[in-house]
């Protein structure tokens, strides 16, 4: 017995003015980020998903492989610790940590103090690792060149409909743990359909951080990026 | 090489007073579901996660376990589709799903419109599934009595620390796809040291919806709450 699917949203318009005024004033800062990355020509990515999909262990496995080849750098964004961070460090790449607190993504004010940080000459490759959440990482631009939104393997299929901004803006759907799959009922033929309904022709990267599989696709894309 | 691990938060204070008012509303429409809950003897759960982690699947199990016993609804909170709400519609029990579109949480006047649509006087217990995310549905309360806190073994042993307040404010945490253990390299203990950091002697509940394991624990911690 289903009652009812009626949308019932916020009540409030308040709420939703102040919102575009925020969103707004992000949109300024974005954009001086933007100028200021492209000047250094450094490509900035914004790396979207939900806690705990596998963002931080990818890009570790990544910054070693491109070690000696391209200079990264990462903007790592929680709510809190330092663990993302110290984890990054270990690889010997410049990374700066925002703690949001209570904040549920970056915003790109915080980028634009974590950019003033860093060794801009000297960076070709920059990550920028959103709060774990689906939602509204998507939502503020950081001034990043593009964005990519990842999913494990073990959140099910369902993801790119359920959460569908993220899935539209970015510019690839990176799928992590695929070394889990012959001990899930994943259908990845229908995440790929879900992925398309929201964005046809998404390029999917298959990856696996701990059997390495797939990180030679993901490399090249990136490659292809700089 | 670590630049900087200082906290950078959002600098408006604009932003800050608004979401104090927005919660402060929020707090008066909380506090009259919670009233006409007590009132029709329904005890209220608001379930929170990160997108996957399985909290639909494990209330599809409960609800069928239930079933004949105890008189159960469910209200569903999604960005999108019906989803979720049809899987549980599936089980007979009355569902309501609440699209909220942008917002990546529910808020109490959600709920107050949802239950205007449930059979008040037909119902025990009351789940709340809110929208996927582990920050900010922490912060609105709902009206509900208590707050259970999900994660799956897949998404890492350190998300009490980097998410705290969910599993500040919860009554138990319910680990979830305990099944997979065996391929994955999480740290159980450590987990339940980053929980007990945040929340001394919260009641831990391992459950696999898959295997059932773990079931008649999660059961019997419900049913203690009616």
């Amino acid at each position: 017995m289903k009652l009812n699917t009626d949308t019932i949203t916020p009540s409030t318009v308040k709420v939703v003015k102040l919102e575009q005024e925020i969103l707004a004033a992000n949109e300024v800062t974005a954009a001086a980020n933007r100028s200021l990355l492209q000047s250094k020509k450094i490509f900035a990515i914004n790396f979207i998903s939900s806690p705990g999909s596998g963002k931080t262990t990818l890009l570790v496995e990544t910054l070693k492989a491109l070690h000696g080849s391209v200079r990264c750098a990462v903007i790592e964004g929680d709510q809190q610790t330092t663990n993302d961070a110290d984890r990054i460090a270990e690889t010997g790449v410049p990374v700066v940590q925002i703690n949001t607190i209570s904040a549920c993504h970056l915003e790109a004010v915080m980028v634009q103090q974590a950019l003033n940080q860093l060794p801009l000459d000297n960076i070709d490759l920059l990550f920028i690792e959103n709060v774990g959440n689906l939602v509204c990482p998507a939502e503020y631009d950081l001034g990043e060149q593009e964005k990519v939104v990842m999913m494990s393997v073990t959140e099910g299929e369902d993801k790119p409909i359920k959460y569908p901004l993220a899935f539209h803006l970015a510019t690839a759907l990176v799928l992590t743990k695929i070394d889990l799959m012959p001990y899930l009922r994943f259908d990845k033929q229908r995440c790929v359909e879900n992925a398309y309904k929201i964005h046809p022709g998404l390029p999917i990267i298959e990856t696996s951080a701990y059997t390495k599989e797939g990180m030679i696709p993901w490399l090249e894309w990136l490659k292809g990026k700089i």
